[in-house]
């Protein structure tokens, strides 16, 4: 993976052509399955579940970096990160929720939420894109009806 | 780096002798420096500057995950996150801002803001720990006026 040209990156920080302001309302994109809509994002479960329960709370509107968004915007964009870590804690049990935004490859702000266990190991912070794991279609409509 | 047992993980998620409530509102611990007070946290600036403007902003009071949050500590704790990522990024002109949340070591909550640039390879998400860089103190109080 590298960085897009500057130009380009300046180009997406303004939201010109963003692929993830396309894809991310979509039933299913090429990555991902829509779980919900909630008040300011699209809660999408990834095809690739390496990490197990790994779920994506993506914002609707297009913005790079958290203070672009207004206070009620912010506010209730956690709230709906919060709302989707409390389902999937009651539904896993993880030791420990990861609530990670990166967007190196695109700065449309997402948050990633990555389940820690006992058996992942700690000093290995991210590994939600190591090994690529598939499920069967039925398994993925399964977690999308529990979420 | 090793997960806790299950007996000191169940203690430190109800805040027993959690070294973090100890060691976030000191104005110098081990690990960091106090840069400010905000409303819901402590913004903290880690000795390990190998990435460099890397910041801590540190939930006050013991919580372990996003949804144990009520819905003023939610937001006030992220605009706490955004107006301190707001002057990093005046400061450091990064391209892009990472917002972390682990927790693995501990699980008081604090988010980690890592400032990405060009020059970062994009493709290995977090390296704030991988060296260790250690600046003059004069750097250090330089880098908490600044901010």
């Amino acid at each position: 993976m590298q960085w897009k040209t500057p130009e380009r990156w300046e180009e997406l920080k303004k939201g010109i052509n963003c692929p993830m302001c396309l894809d991310f309302p979509q039933p299913e994109n090429k990555f991902s399955f829509l779980v919900t809509e909630l008040k300011q994002s699209y809660v999408r479960l990834p095809k690739n579940q390496y990490c197990f329960g790994y779920t994506i709370v993506a914002f609707k509107r297009h913005a790079n970096e958290l203070f672009e968004l207004s206070q009620q915007e912010l506010s209730e964009f956690w709230e709906d990160v919060a709302i989707t870590a409390r389902a999937l804690d009651e539904i896993y049990h993880p030791t420990k929720i990861d609530y990670l935004i990166f967007g190196h490859h695109c700065p449309h702000l997402h948050c990633h939420l990555v389940l820690q266990t006992f058996d992942n190991d700690p000093s290995v912070a991210v590994k939600m894109d190591e090994k690529e794991v598939f499920l069967k279609p039925k398994k993925y409509q399964d977690m999308i009806k529990k979420t």
